[in-house]
C-alpha cells in the first residue's frame, strides 16, 4: 500500500505541503482535513476586501478547492475537523456533519494556524464587535459596514491588522478611533517607524489614542460605545486586533510539545518531538536567523515555505524549512513600513548582543528627481562582531528596500559588508548611495 | 609641513576622496584640480534635465564649489588642468588660463573620469550632432531642442544613455528613431530584459532600428539626416551614445598601468602600480565580486565609494574600495530595468562557471491587489556550487528588487540560501513569494 501523508489545516502551510508532496510523489496518498470551507486564502488581503480595493472575497483564494482536487490530485476534505491525534496508532479522528471516522497516517502535518486573541472585554459578543482572522469574519465586517453604515469605529490594537483596518474603514467613510495600550503603534517595528506612522495616521484623520487601555464595549444588542478607564467613546463598530495565538491545543493533547513561545516546537525540518509529526505555519515556531533561537512570527511566507519544505521532506528529500528574520511590511495609508531582524537595542541586549544603532532619513530618489519621498532607515549591529542585527524602513515609497537588509541577515553579513553591497542607482530609483547604504555607512562609522 | 593629497578631477570619485580626507585629517592639505567649471555633478541626471523633469542644470550639482571650499575646506581649483604627472619628483604640472605651475604631492588620486566615445562617423561635427557626457553637452542639447524644435531625432546606441535620451526627447515632442547595431538594446542587461524594453519602447512610439549600423550624418552646416547602410533617414538632431572610454592617457604617460579593460589597474585599496598614486571612478578598474577579476563598469556609486575609501586610506585608515557587481538600473518610460552580476550563460561560461538560468514572470503585488505590474526576473547560478552568479529584473514597478540579488552576490550566497531569505510580504507590496524568491525556487529546482 502507498504511504499516506495527512495534513490538518487547509491554508498556506497545509496546502503548500500537500501540493508539493503530491507533485514530488504522485503515488502518495495525500489527504487534507480542513474544518471550514475556505482553503488556501490570503488572510492578509482581507482588509483590502473591507476597504473595497478587492471586489470579491473569492479573489483572495489562491487555489480553489476544485483545483486542488482535480489539477493537483490532493484529497481535500473541507468541513472535516480533526478532533484527536493518536500517535501510537498513527491515526487521526475526523468529525464531519455526518460522521466520525479514523484516518491512518504515515506522516502527519499539523497546520492548524492561529486564532485572533479575544481579550476578556465586556461586551465582546455585542453585534458589531469583530475580530478579523478568517474569511467569514472579513465577510461579516464588510456586510456590517455596507448595511449599517457605521459613523464611528473603534479599532483596538495598533498592530498591522489595526492599522490596515483603520485605512480600510476610513476609506469606507467611517470616522476611525484607534486605541493602543502601549506608547506606540506597530511595536515590533520599533520607535522610529512608529513615530512616522503615527504622524501620518493623524494627518489622515485617524483619532489615535496611545497608552489607552480599552476595558470593554457598551451597547444594548449592538455596540454603541467603547469603554476606557475614565471615559466612554461612541463607536458604531469595533474591530479587536490585539494579536493571534497559535492553535496548538489539538497537538498538545496528543503530547506534541510547545516551545518557549507557546507555539509547536519544531526542528530545522519542521519536525515535532514525534518524528512522524510535523508542525508548520501560524501554529509553529521557527528558528530566528539572528538569535538562532526559536521564535513565533506567524506570517504567510514562513507558512508557505515551511509547508513546501515538509512536502519535500516527507517524500524523501529532506529539506530545511528555513530560518526566519521576522521580516514584515505593512501599508498605512500612503506609507509603507517594514522591519526585519532585531530592531531595538533592548531586544538586542536580551539576545546577548552589544548593539549600536542609527536612524537616518534620506530621499528615495536622487535629490533633484521629482516625487521622491523621505525614507527613514534604522539599522542595528553588534559592536564586537560588526554583524548586522536588523533594521526598519518607513516612507511613502521604497519600504520594500527592507529586503536588502533581510537578505544581508540571512547571509550573516557585517555592516561593513552591507555598506559595500553594489546596489542599484539611477536618479528615478535612488540616490547614488541608497538610503540602506547611507545607514550602513553611518552605523559602520559608529562601530569604529 | 603637512602632507599634501592632490586629486585630479572634481567629480564623484575626486570630490568624495577630497571631502573624506579633509574630514578625517583637517590638517592635511587637500587640493583638487578640475579642468572644467562643474564639480560634483550628477551626470546621470542630465537626460532628465533635457526631458524637462529637472528645471535647472544647477540642481544636478550635489555640492557646490563654494561649499567644498568654505564648508569642507577643500582647496578646489577649477579651470585648472593637470597636464603632466612626475612620479619621480612627486609633482603634477597644472595649466590654467593664466599660468603653468608645479604642485608637489604626497598622495595623488587620478580621478579623470571617462569620455563619450566619438565613433568615426561622417558628419560628427555637424551642428545638432551631440554626445552626452558632461554638463555643457546637456545644456547644449536642451538649448538646441528649445530653440530649433527638431521634428525627428536619431539616437545612436541603445544603451542606457540612448534609452534615457529617447524618453527625454519623446517627452519634448520629438519623433525618436533609435539605432542599435546589436540585435538588442541594453546589451549588458541580457535578452529577457531587452525584449520587454523593446516592446515597451515601440508601444511608446519609438522607432526602433535593431541590427542597424549608422555610418554617419548628412547635412549642410546642420544635421539633416542619418546615413545607414542602404538608406538615409531624416534627423533634425542626433545623439550619439555608444559608450564611454576611460580617460587614462595622462596617467599612462606617467607610467601608470592600464588593466585588461583599458582602464587604470588598481588593487583593493584603489592603488595603482605606484603606491602613492590612486585611481578611482570612471577611469579605473574595480574587482568584480562574482568573477574576482578586474572589470570596468563606470557608474556613480562605484566612483563615490572608491573615492571615499581612498580618502580614508591616504589619511591612515586603509579601507578597501569594495568590489563591484556591475549593478545597474535604468528607467525606460514606464519601465524599470535592472541587472547585477553575470546575466547571460555565455558570459558565465567565459568566466569559468557551469551556468543554469531561469526567467520567470510574476506580479509585483498580490494577484488580487490593484495596480500590480508584471515583473520578469532572470537568475543565473553555477551548477556545481549552487552559487548565485547574477540576474535581472524588468517591469513597471519593483525593478529595485535587483538590490536583493546584488546583496546576495556580495555575500556569495547560493541560490538555495537566497530562496530561504525572509523577504517582506504584504499584498500591496509583493506576492507571498516575492518574484525574486520565485525565480530562486525555480532555479534551485533546475540545479538538482
Amino acid at each position: 500500500m502507498n504511504e499516506t501523508f495527512v495534513v490538518i489545516g487547509g491554508d498556506a502551510a497545509g496546502m503548500s505541503a500537500a501540493s508539493k508532496a503530491k507533485r514530488e510523489d504522485p503515488e502518495r496518498e495525500v489527504i487534507v482535513f480542513e474544518k471550514g470551507e475556505w482553503v488556501s486564502y490570503a488572510a492578509c488581503g482581507m482588509p483590502y476586501y473591507v476597504k473595497g480595493a478587492v471586489d470579491d472575497l473569492d479573489d483572495l483564494v489562491t487555489v480553489t478547492p476544485e483545483a486542488f482536487r482535480e489539477e493537483r490530485d490532493v484529497d481535500l476534505r473541507t468541513g472535516a475537523e480533526v478532533v484527536d491525534i493518536d500517535r501510537e496508532g498513527r491515526t487521526v479522528t475526523v468529525e464531519t456533519d455526518d460522521e466520525t471516522y479514523e484516518q491512518p497516517y504515515d506522516d502527519l502535518l499539523v497546520a492548524t494556524g492561529a486564532s485572533a486573541i479575544e481579550p476578556p472585554f465586556d461586551g465582546m459578543d455585542l453585534e458589531g464587535v469583530f475580530t478579523i482572522h478568517d474569511m467569514d469574519e472579513a465577510d461579516a465586517i464588510e456586510t456590517y459596514v455596507t448595511e449599517e453604515s457605521p459613523g464611528t469605529a473603534a479599532i483596538v490594537g495598533g498592530g498591522y491588522v489595526g492599522i490596515e483596518m483603520a485605512e480600510a474603514l476610513s476609506a469606507r467613510g467611517v470616522d476611525v478611533h484607534l486605541y493602543e495600550m502601549l506608547p506606540h503603534v506597530l511595536q515590533p517595528f520599533g520607535e522610529p517607524v512608529a513615530e512616522v506612522v503615527e504622524e501620518h495616521l493623524r494627518e489622515q484623520g485617524i483619532d489615535l489614542h496611545l497608552e489607552t487601555a480599552v476595558s470593554g464595549f457598551a451597547g444594548d444588542e449592538r455596540v454603541e460605545a467603547v469603554e476606557l478607564e475614565d471615559e466612554t467613546v461612541d463607536a458604531d463598530i469595533a474591530i479587536v486586533g490585539v494579536g493571534v495565538e497559535p492553535n496548538a491545543d489539538l497537538a498538545e493533547a496528543a503530547g506534541i510539545e510547545r516551545g518557549p513561545t507557546g507555539a509547536i516546537a519544531t526542528d530545522e525540518y519542521g519536525r515535532t518531538n514525534d518524528e512522524n509529526v510535523y508542525g508548520a505555519g501560524d501554529n509553529a515556531e521557527a528558528t530566528h536567523v539572528v538569535t538562532g533561537e526559536p521564535d513565533h512570527v506567524p506570517l504567510a511566507l514562513t507558512a508557505n515555505r515551511a509547508g513546501r519544505a515538509i512536502g519535500q521532506t516527507v517524500t524523501g528529500d529532506p529539506t530545511p524549512v528555513g530560518d526566519i528574520a521576522g521580516t514584515a511590511i505593512v501599508k498605512a495609508f500612503e506609507l509603507g513600513a517594514a522591519r526585519t531582524g532585531i530592531v531595538d537595542e533592548e531586544r538586542a541586549r536580551e539576545a546577548g548582543f552589544d548593539p549600536a544603532s542609527v536612524t537616518i532619513s534620506a530621499s528615495s530618489r536622487a535629490h533633484y528627481y521629482p516625487d521622491g519621498a523621505e525614507l527613514t532607515v534604522t539599522l542595528l549591529a553588534d559592536r564586537e562582531s560588526g554583524r548586522l542585527l536588523g533594521g526598519s524602513v518607513v516612507g511613502r515609497e521604497g519600504a520594500k528596500r527592507i529586503d536588502t537588509v533581510a537578505t544581508a541577515l540571512t547571509a550573516g553579513m557585517t555592516v561593513t559588508e552591507l555598506q559595500n553591497a553594489d546596489l542599484a542607482y539611477a536618479p528615478p530609483f535612488s540616490p547614488v548611495w541608497d538610503p540602506i547604504l547611507t545607514a550602513a555607512k553611518v552605523l559602520s562609522g559608529k562601530l569604529e
